[in-house]
């Protein structure tokens, strides 16, 4: 070893002992012929202190830059009255240097370690390896491996055991493209790497695993947008013989243990559950942020036909901000013109001096005006949006104000709200391509008394699927799955797949079932958002140690690069050439 | 939840209980009017009880196959006396059934999930959810699962943080082709996944993190010889501020710590260490089985012209059996042929009744035969073994020998038998390529002793490199890393590589060395390798759930596959056209 102890270590009680400690420069000063240094490593920093009086030292110390790498022999001694700094650690001693080596030189920094600004994210990405040096990252690297951990050790507990599925598989659809892997030994065949396990940890519990779990990594060749990955982390779970609230409690405890062994914070478990429709209904979306606590109210039965404004109209639904003191006749119409260009309408009734006014009071029956002031706990300041229009329009329009003034008007309390979200529809309807998609996967099961809808409308029929949602972010998604042959095929079908695609791609998995397979479920959960959440970060890319752009490329290894011909060709393939007429069918 | 209790857990004193059990059917017999079904899942057997009385469920369970998935209703009662089945852990009690709901039927299956010959591994990974069910596999895969707990559990304590790495990386070369992702985003270019996490570990070194491990994904596309696979697990290891006995304490005391923990074995640390020098001088390779006592002596001072065999030779070398009864004349005959088949000569020493006798007898001086008697512990049935010749050859001989008699002679004892080999040698002559090779990896520093050579003559300069060896299988291997970016050029130099291929291949790790690197060491253990040893398989295909066969394949899913023109398309990439005349640079 070439220390004795790391840089965090020592403390007043190891005055007087001799010691070696290796780091980097962290900050070096000279003050009235003293060098003082700060020597720092993961586990904090310690000050060295040279003496103009050891000449040979001194001279070899003041040639010490920022982030040199040095090892030092010295006797720890305590500060001089008065000069200890409480706020670290190591902050009542320091060490008398008697010895210096240069491990290493560090060139001049293209960006400080810990700089109060913000440095460009991409001058970062170029140099990680510095950037990773900051506290910031390393805290949030920690936490994830205490957080990988803690879950490991949790799903342990429970009986589940972490099976490792390959890399190298069969494309799943997944509603994403693959990445391709060209294969040499099987020239013209490509492998893809994992969009998830799904169908892996669905054959685990056919070979009667029971529990399975994986922190796994997947792929999606996507375009990237905002704070995607090329690649992520999943906490992958599966379960044999359970139904929806057996995973939801098994998430719940997971959760509680680890936000409570990793951060000191105690959850309220269980978590609410609503519905999809539940959600769209009073949220306006399906990952509703609960740390605001207003919701989109359903106006309807209360205003149709009591008011006059125009055309008909399907929905009438409500936002009421308890207490908006600075809304004012110019934000009024701002968000009218936000209303007007997201295809609704909007008013308002704003409580003043002890009485509601609106610029629609004149056009609202006088009873049902009352109905609307007894409906709210009026106070000063108090304010109801009403908007119509459209039903689906009005509730995402409010859906989003609803985040927007949560912001604004500072109403996000400083916590960790989850929420379970469940029925979601089975189906989706693809305009683009004439056909009902899956809205969750294909393998998530009908909710078992609408399995008859499945015949006379698809778009009526729920899903036993199910979302967890922490401060309105889906952190994870799963279902119970189908375990039946023919229900699998038959939903393959509705999908619009041929009888040989069906083969070609899942005959295996068909197949699998016709073995025994038990009920089984599960979920898998977004590593990198809920380390986002956790760290209080709002990129992801703050959370893993070497993140790509969002084309991405490494811009520290330069990755993707070029190949040489050779490399493509014992694989069978070649650069499609740019300059040759394309037949038509290529398309762009 | 579908069941009150898994399939292992009833006990006497469940007895009266109602129950709900879930599993599959392993076995199912009628017996005088009652039906008895041992039903199965991953904890155990439960012994159901089907009365013909209970016509109705009879009719219905008389319907179950094997591997059949059932629910079942019933009442925990005491097995009749004297049918207490006490090696079974559920073997006291049984089940009387008042309710059985089959939950997924099985097709007649292709092979007995649990057969006493070995079924054809093709059949077996084709349907590997079947096979997956054997209680080899479960143990196999649930053992492997306790291995990567205990061994997180323990880096953890150790403050090691487990990082990941990367799977979309620029090519690191390690002595195999790279498996190639084509980018979308950026058409022409390529991703290589992994061979190993190595540079970005050390990229970790640089960044502060001190002590660094993954159990991480490793690929190499390789024509697949015996038990390779192209996707292989490692436990990947890096630290800061080390030497290599901090390297092997760390590691001993983690395999300590595994195999008392997961199969109860207490093993002796420190593990024996030799240089590679005299690992093949003693064993004729590098990665000796200590289970086998014997070792190969040099007797090249004790025979050399002391005895006449024709040619001058430059290697004598003996190999000692205590004890063959079973060696006879013809056994002498088909060693030699062996030994001639490979370049070298053999004779022997026989002890009996008290007297050596020798085929070389008459041809050594008599002196020399006595020292040699002397040498030896000769008792009666005693065997030497001499061979000489070439010697890199007589060595290799005698170990592949050694390896061979161990198993014959029924020398090796049943135990794990660790050992450290270190000091390799830094290069290898590429003969094809007319150039050095790094031994070990291009990162692995020499000797700091052995700098000098560097200029004069590189075959002699040992490397600061390690493997650690189990009963004959290298099962890890790392170095201490150089960590100066001086050096690391020089070595990529005597690599014949060019500055510019220096640039554009490591361009950027070299920078990173020039910004403080720590000295730094570490080591890459294979997962696999260690697994097939603990569970007592040969062949690292029975520690995995999804292997692929030596071609590369996946026979359950069918990867790899071939894909859509459209997909290759947007890759910006095609099919090698086969018909074209190649142009000559070309090759095959």
């Amino acid at each position: 070893m070439l220390r004795t102890h790391n840089c965090g270590a020592l403390r007043k009680e190891d005055i007087g002992k001799e010691v070696l400690l290796a780091g980097w420069v962290n900050r070096r000063r000279d003050h009235g012929g003293v060098i003082f240094i700060d020597l720092r490593d993961r586990w904090g920093l310690t000050q060295l202190v040279i003496d103009s009086n050891q000449q040979e030292i001194y001279q070899h110390a003041n040639s010490v830059k920022s982030e040199f790498v040095l090892q030092v022999k010295g006797i720890v001694r305590a500060r001089p009255e008065g000069l200890a700094n409480l706020k670290l650690p190591t902050g009542e001693i320091e060490v008398a240097v008697s010895e210096v080596i240069i491990l290493s030189e560090s060139k001049p920094l293209p960006f400080e370690i810990e700089e109060k600004n913000e440095t460009d994210e991409s001058l970062r990405l170029r140099y990680r390896y510095l950037d990773l040096r900051r506290t910031r990252m390393q805290k949030n690297l920690m936490l994830r491996h205490q957080v990988c951990q803690s879950v490991r050790r949790y799903l342990s507990e429970r009986q589940f055991i972490e099976v490792e599925t390959p890399f190298l598989t069969k494309s799943t659809p997944e509603g994403a493209r693959d990445f391709l892997v060209p294969s040499r030994l099987n020239e013209g065949n490509f492998y893809a790497l994992p969009q998830s396990p799904q169908l892996f940890k669905q054959i685990l519990m056919i070979a009667g695993y029971d529990r399975y779990f994986q922190i796994a990594k997947c792929f999606r060749d996507e375009d990237l947008r905002a704070d995607r990955q090329p690649e992520f982390s999943q906490v992958d779970i599966e379960m044999s013989f359970v139904e929806r609230e057996d995973i939801f409690e098994l998430i719940e405890t997971m959760m509680k243990n680890l936000f409570y062994e990793v951060l000191g914070i105690q959850l309220e478990a269980p978590f609410p559950r609503m519905s999809y429709d539940e959600a769209m209904n009073c949220y306006g979306c399906d990952k509703p942020d609960l740390r605001i606590t207003c919701t989109i109210d359903d106006l309807s039965s209360l205003l149709e036909g009591n008011i006059e404004v125009g055309s008909k109209t399907d929905s009438w639904n409500g936002l009421f901000l308890q207490d908006w003191k600075g809304f004012s006749r110019k934000k009024a119409d701002l968000l009218s013109q936000m209303a007007k260009n997201a295809g609704v309408s909007l008013s308002y009734i704003k409580f003043a001096n002890e009485a509601g006014t609106s610029p629609l009071k004149n056009k609202i029956a006088e009873q049902t005006w009352r109905k609307i002031i007894e409906k709210y706990p009026f106070q000063e300041d108090s304010l109801l949006l009403i908007a119509w229009g459209d039903r689906p329009k009005v509730l995402a329009f409010l859906g989003n104000l609803r985040v927007n003034l949560g912001e604004e008007l500072n109403l996000i309390q400083n916590q960790f709200k989850f929420c379970w979200i469940h029925d979601f529809p089975l189906f989706e309807w693809n305009l683009e391509e004439n056909r009902w998609d899956s809205m969750h996967h294909p393998f998530t099961a009908p909710l078992l008394d609408q399995l008859d809808q499945l015949n006379i409308d698809p778009s009526k029929v729920k899903a036993q699927a199910y979302d967890i949602v922490l401060n309105g972010f889906e952190i994870g998604g799963g279902s119970i799955r189908i375990h039946r042959s023919d229900l699998q095929e038959k939903i393959f079908q509705l999908l619009n797949l041929s009888e040989g695609e069906i083969q070609q791609k899942f005959g295996y998995f068909i197949e699998a079932l016709q073995y025994g397979c038990p009920p089984h479920g599960g979920i898998a959960l977004g590593l990198d958002r809920i380390m986002m959440l956790m760290s209080g970060e709002s990129s992801i890319r703050e959370t893993m140690a070497f993140p790509k752009t969002q084309k991405g490329t490494c811009l520290m290894s330069g990755a993707p690069s070029p190949v040489s011909d050779d490399q493509l060709m014992v694989l069978g393939i070649q650069l499609k050439k740019k300059k040759e007429p394309r037949s038509t069918k290529d398309g762009s």
